[in-house]
């Protein structure tokens, strides 16, 4: 199922020379795990249709998960120089051209999805959920709460709200289209499942931060002053997180059709 | 008119004490002459629909322009420290909050259009045509062969594409849009009037620039080492070529329901 992502984000960006395209490929083709379209396709499967469906719905999340971690990467946001173990967007084509990219990659997400072949009402139920989910209430929001509390003592609560709002709103989303490609209007069962997992996944992210890995700077959260899950609960305290939400997630599964079929076996995969 | 698209400007928007509303209000509720919605309402009304009908994309629109404006005024943009006789955005709030405040007004855009009181079909036309221009083939473009030509000799074919781009696109999806909300797919005709007034525009701004004024620090492309219309025509030759599209539009107009109307109207008005 990755190989269709893959080739259907090389359809959709074209391969020319002009620089705002070559900056684009640069970050959605580099090596990604593809993990929100991955979740949109399961989704869908979940629901009873044909994952491929949900294709470019599917693209489209990806290319604002890539807007959002050049834009993120940027000097004036975590300063990263390096991303996916190669070198941010900004230190290949300049701040200027990774800020257009970004803004490319999200104006051309709403386009792909605009001209998806689905019904017009599905159409305009993701442009909503997208642009929700991926706004003030949503991923910008979470972006904003992290920027005011950089260097200082943060809350449980307000971390939480953060994780929410920076990771969890995006892969509710995924959940959520593909739920709509399928003919369902999102369950708040489905949305707390989205929910659920984003603080999951991003708390086993804090916890590779600290062990550092993954293609980033090590303990780039340290060097920027953040705190995260591991800093405000430890690493067995944010662990012990993980496990009971993973139980949780299990449970909630019994509540979708076939237990949720691929959507259980995908998130069951990338939490463990 | 106008007094509708700022009230519905500020109901779009919440008022509350969030940084992200705070700082997205400060960008689109500042003192604008509102030519995009204005524009879009007209062109509604000229197509014999009350103008009104168009009022949230119209609303849309305009934080599309907000959002460009915000970016545009970076510091790796063009580091412009007053719009509209004020501080830019990020020397109130910083770069990181500007920078998300853009992608949030971007990302509500969508929102507000598939949210918009019309037909589904409009809606989707409206998201696509406004993607479709304010994204690589358009105004992002457009922005990228700025930031390339910054420094070097430009070539007027170069210059006129780089315009139609950075301003003229946007007009041109005003045009569009308000076309779509009165029932009828965009013309050539009614696209090649988008793109004119659009350099038309460009160009009095430019001589405005020379002279400075309009509560943008003086001669600001001239300090960012910026070619415009001035340096390679001359004040008389770019005066010559604004008179030259007026005519050009004006004869246009004849093609149009009512002689364009109130849209024609409007654009002679802005034009003088």
């Amino acid at each position: 199922m990755i190989e269709k992502i893959e080739q259907r984000l090389r359809e959709l960006i074209p391969a020319r020379d002009e620089t705002i395209f070559e900056a684009a490929r640069y970050s959605l083709l580099s090596k990604g795990k593809r993990l929100r379209p991955l979740l949109t396709l399961a989704t869908a499967a979940a629901f009873g249709v044909d994952p491929l469906t949900a294709l470019d719905p599917a693209c489209a999340l990806e290319m604002i998960h890539a807007y959002s971690l050049i834009h993120d990467d940027l000097p004036c946001m975590d300063n990263d120089d390096l991303r996916r173990g190669q070198p941010t967007l900004h230190k290949v084509y300049g701040e200027a051209m990774a800020l257009l990219a970004g803004d490319y990659l999200l104006t051309f997400a709403f386009e792909v999805i605009a001209n998806a072949n689905l019904g017009r009402e599905q159409r305009l139920q993701i442009v909503k959920t997208v642009a929700m989910r991926c706004g003030a209430p949503g991923m910008i929001g979470g972006q904003v709460m992290d920027i005011e509390q950089t260097g200082k003592e943060i809350e449980e609560e307000t971390l939480m709200l953060m994780h929410e709002g920076k990771t969890a709103a995006l892969f509710t989303a995924c959940l959520e289209c593909g739920s709509l490609v399928a003919g369902y209007p999102p369950t708040p069962l489905l949305q707390t499942i989205g929910r659920e997992f984003g603080l999951a996944y991003q708390f086993q992210n804090d916890l590779q931060d600290v062990s550092a890995t993954a293609g980033k700077k090590a303990g780039g959260d340290a060097a920027n002053h953040k705190q995260t899950a591991v800093t405000l609960f430890g690493v067995d305290g944010v662990k012990e997180r993980v496990r009971s939400i993973k139980k949780s997630i299990d449970e909630k599964f019994m509540g979708l059709p076939n237990q949720g079929g691929p959507l259980a076996a995908l998130m069951q995969q990338i939490l463990t």
